[in-house]
């Protein structure tokens, strides 16, 4: 098996929430050449669930990530089976006992890698979908000093009550299955993962996407239920259930201002944000709906709010699932660079 | 216990999907006195899970269903535990083995009821929310002589694709939980009971209105986590699973066309419709969406749409939940009975 990423070995990385992951690892992948005064740097981080690989679709010759003019760094969310994981610790921190994880935390490794070990002093730009748009505006207002332009797109800079009870859903169906054990299983709780699928289905996708057929149509699935099973099931079959418990626990307590530099002022936090920003939610996303973005891009001073015009919900904003929101999205990046 | 409903034997109902129910029992409750000419009568069927208690809300004196002008009935769904249902059907067709019920078959029991038990030829109005709403259009279109005004709040006359799999999301759910065992369980699955609720919760109500806080400022709960715990998880676990399931195959297969009169055509079942129609779906309803709403009232002869101008997601029309959307929808209802 060829490994095409890397692993950085911070050391102790101590959690906000008490715990200290003790040789905490990153994964991460790069794309293209750090150029000699090191201003050409992209922090890119992943997503609920995601590995790095998922993020490769907005990279390209050509487009706004273009690799032959800067160097993208896509660094794999802790939690997420790559980066340290419940499901690749070693005892005793591992499987149920693996610590809840911020992405205050996350940020906080990233910037190691990008400054202690690749010696970056400065981004051109972070940008993030979904709970990557969460970390994406977490490097924005913990150092705010340290890039140009933030791109965060379909997200939010704190899960919203309705953001937390919709993972409440997926989390309780995941965990119905005895075979879960409480975190313990030797073999994995299928049923649940396929419940949470089932769940997730309604909530990625909007009502006009099912309505229209998408599915069907743009996507090729041969049927509403060869969908579910297909794509839905299909994709959280594979991944660890601790894993994804962690990471929807990150997504869940998200919060910009949680941390001693804010001190729960999610405004002030918001307000610190120095960087150029476009906030792009998108129009039929059901969990990040556009008036969270509307409020944070209030609150913000060098903000633009660009709803993405899709009827893909939340994959408006990812993983290239739709061409013509790529091209917006890869558009709206390229405008952004050019500023 | 007193009981306050009746109990009509049917006798036996053959079924759309070919089972027959034996000795099929039809659970109501009435309000008011049937007038010499018998002109004043009104059927307003139950909804997903609900009972014809939970109907009462909009039955009161001086409101538009005022039991001292008209005589309403409330016929309980088949599956909800009082009327025929997995929960107390004898063996054969007990628990799991309990058959498919469609829409269409509980409109032609309720229609027995009411001609043949109750001897009533014409119904003024026919109204319903949710599944309610969508076995109101049945009435409107299987018997469409026979009512002067129909109104379905908060529903649909055809499951959506996305509402399909909003509803595979709580089933599966529900089933995820081992304690299930297809059917057979002796002691409820809880788990899958409350992971179900759970699953509902960000679908019930819109995300303005978990934003707003409105559980806890206009409900009363004391937190988030006690919304989830006390209301939804409160108002699953009384529920029988088998029962459950029943009701939801009815709302997952609800298709005005798909019977013998109209052979899958669903834009003429809805245009054979010919009672005065007020098509009333909540603004921000995120399972049955506006725009299934317009479509349906784009093919209908005497319709009118009416949004209700909410934010309490479905809840906007029922269970009397939020005082304000009472208020707009009995207006509404008094406005269609005067015409």
């Amino acid at each position: 098996m060829t490994v095409d990423y890397k692993i950085y070995d911070l050391g102790d990385l101590k959690l906000q929430r008490g715990a200290t992951l003790r040789d905490c690892k990153l994964a991460y992948k790069t794309f293209g050449t750090l150029n000699a005064d090191k201003s050409n740097a992209m922090v890119y981080p992943t997503w609920y669930s995601g590995q790095h690989y998922d993020n490769e679709w907005l990279v390209g010759e050509g487009m706004a990530l273009d690799p032959s003019k800067y160097f993208i760094l896509i660094p794999d969310m802790l939690g997420n089976g790559l980066s340290s994981s419940p499901s690749n610790t070693p005892e005793p921190y591992n499987k149920s006992r693996f610590p809840h994880v911020t992405a205050y935390d996350n940020v906080v490794a990233q910037h190691k890698l990008v400054t202690e070990h690749l010696g970056i002093k400065h981004l051109r730009l972070v940008l993030g979908w979904s709970m990557g748009a969460l970390q994406a505006f977490h490097w924005g207002a913990v150092y705010p000093e340290m890039m140009d332009l933030l791109a965060p797109f379909c997200g939010s800079a704190r899960c919203s009550r309705h953001n937390f009870v919709f993972l409440e859903g997926v989390k309780a169906a995941l965990t119905a299955d005895g075979a879960f054990k409480e975190g313990w299983y030797d073999e994995k709780p299928n049923k649940g993962l396929r419940a949470a699928a089932r769940v997730y289905a309604g909530w990625g996708f909007s009502q006009t996407f099912y309505r229209q057929k998408l599915d069907l149509e743009r996507m090729g699935y041969s049927s509403l239920e060869d969908f579910l099973v297909s794509f839905w099931e299909g994709f959280f079959l594979p991944k660890d259930p601790n894993n994804l418990l962690t990471m929807l626990w990150t997504g869940q307590h998200g919060d910009l201002s949680d941390n001693e530099i804010y001190n729960g002022n999610f405004e002030k936090a918001l307000g610190a944000i120095k960087a150029k920003t476009y906030v792009m939610p998108g129009k039929t996303d059901l969990y990040f709906p556009i008036e969270d973005s509307e409020y944070e891009v209030a609150h913000m001073s060098n903000a633009k709010l660009i709803p993405i015009p899709s009827v893909w919900g939340h994959f408006a904003g990812g993983p290239g699932t739709n061409p013509d929101d790529v091209k917006f999205l890869d558009g709206k990046l390229k405008e952004l660079l050019a500023s």
